[in-house]
């Protein structure tokens, strides 16, 4: 895709976090960052789960304790087909399918693998001239770390956006079995953290122990709790703070 | 064993951390504390390792943690054959057999197991004598959370004492394989964290596995990093603070 700079659409501020619209091109996005920073900060990334979008709670609440537990800033677009984006006839379509499967009770993996696959596949390039954009702000700039957090689909195009984008040189992600996202996982090499529910009803838990396993990484740690998939405890996203704050010499402060 | 009331032997601080050497009956032990604390704190027993001892640099640096970071009480006892305790014949000839082994580059999970599973019957009704004593200590009392952390022969001991003592609610463990353990395993409920090293070169991947799995705990959650049994990093012990912190409602500090 074409070089876009980044636009500032809106801003607020509240719970010492300012949150910050922006646009690249058409691509909608949010940076939220510290009220009080000044000095630059590491900057992560985090891909929002299948059916969400940029502002779902789950990310809302991610991104709070990123940036004020770890002092980070973080950036979150809207994925093809999701949030403020257009659908198209084969997002509907897929998502007539997903549905009409959970209805009757079928497995919807097939389903979720090929659209994951599918969106991954439309949001790398995103993602990196945005990643571009990003780097030019002065409060983020070139060369300082940049970290990836996503589970469920922010996995499944977390892991092909880190196997080409050497920029981002630390990884949580999670709740994801191994299908389709195992040969790619074997070309990572940077710090992973995975977690995992060991009563996951949709992702069996052999499968979720193989992408595991296939990570590259010399620094890899699974974390995998009792529970079905919606049971991911709430420390678990704590953890990713003190995960990225140890990799990139961030203060984390309150982490209990 | 009869009931022997806590004597101190010896006391010192440092670090902010009042350490006091004790006997219950002829068990030697040692209980570290907050040297600001005044009121009551909930208490940690730690299992130490095989061949090491309740003073050994990595009981010390996790009671440091426990006590500092955590607000703890954390008591540590030598075990049968261990650190000042006198070693009987059948000590001696479990250790030559162990060095041989290893000398000849033999299994030594045979002994390893059969010697725990012999120093944690002896040990058990030592422990369960030691925390009536700690009990009666009016920083302690009773009624208070007790938790257990220990790893290797400290999990050899931990799983069957947690199993009968009822005062145990929340335990670390790890670094062991499942053979002779998953029985009793299967009969804790209490929230367990089990750490395990994914490349262990001792104890089998499929085996620690199915030790985790065979706890019948709600609240259980796995930690397996990269690297063989003595990589075990250091932050797994800033996660055992923050485990017993989040279940016995301390307010735990400084843990990155």
């Amino acid at each position: 895709m074409h070089s876009h700079s980044l636009q500032f659409t809106a801003e607020s501020s509240s719970n010492g976090m300012v949150e910050r619209d922006f646009t690249v091109g058409d691509i909608p996005g949010v940076l939220w960052s510290p009220a009080s920073a000044a000095d630059r900060a590491p900057l992560i990334l985090i891909g929002h789960d299948g059916a969400k979008h940029k502002k779902h709670p789950a990310m809302t609440g991610r991104a709070h304790l990123l940036v004020n537990n770890g002092g980070f800033h973080v950036a979150v677009i809207d994925a093809p087909g999701h949030g403020d984006r257009p659908r198209t006839a084969h997002d509907e379509q897929e998502r007539a399918a997903l549905s009409a499967a959970w209805a009757a009770g079928e497995p919807v993996s097939p389903i979720v693998v090929r659209y994951n696959a599918h969106v991954a596949e439309l949001v790398l390039p995103e993602w990196r001239a945005t990643l571009d954009a990003l780097q030019e702000l002065p409060e983020i700039g070139t060369g300082g770390p940049v970290g990836y957090f996503g589970v469920r689909m922010g996995t499944a195009i977390g892991v092909p956006l880190v196997a080409i984008e050497p920029r981002i040189t630390a990884a949580v992600f999670g709740l994801h079995w191994s299908d389709a996202l195992v040969e790619t996982a074997k070309e990572i090499t940077i710090p992973i953290e995975f977690a995992m529910q060991w009563d996951d009803e949709h992702n069996p838990r052999e499968a979720s122990l193989a992408l595991f396993d296939a990570f590259a990484s010399k620094e890899k740690t699974l974390h995998a709790n009792a529970g079905k998939q919606g049971e991911l405890p709430r420390f678990e996203a704590d953890s990713a703070v003190r995960f990225f704050a140890r990799h990139f010499g961030q203060a984390a402060t309150s982490l209990v």
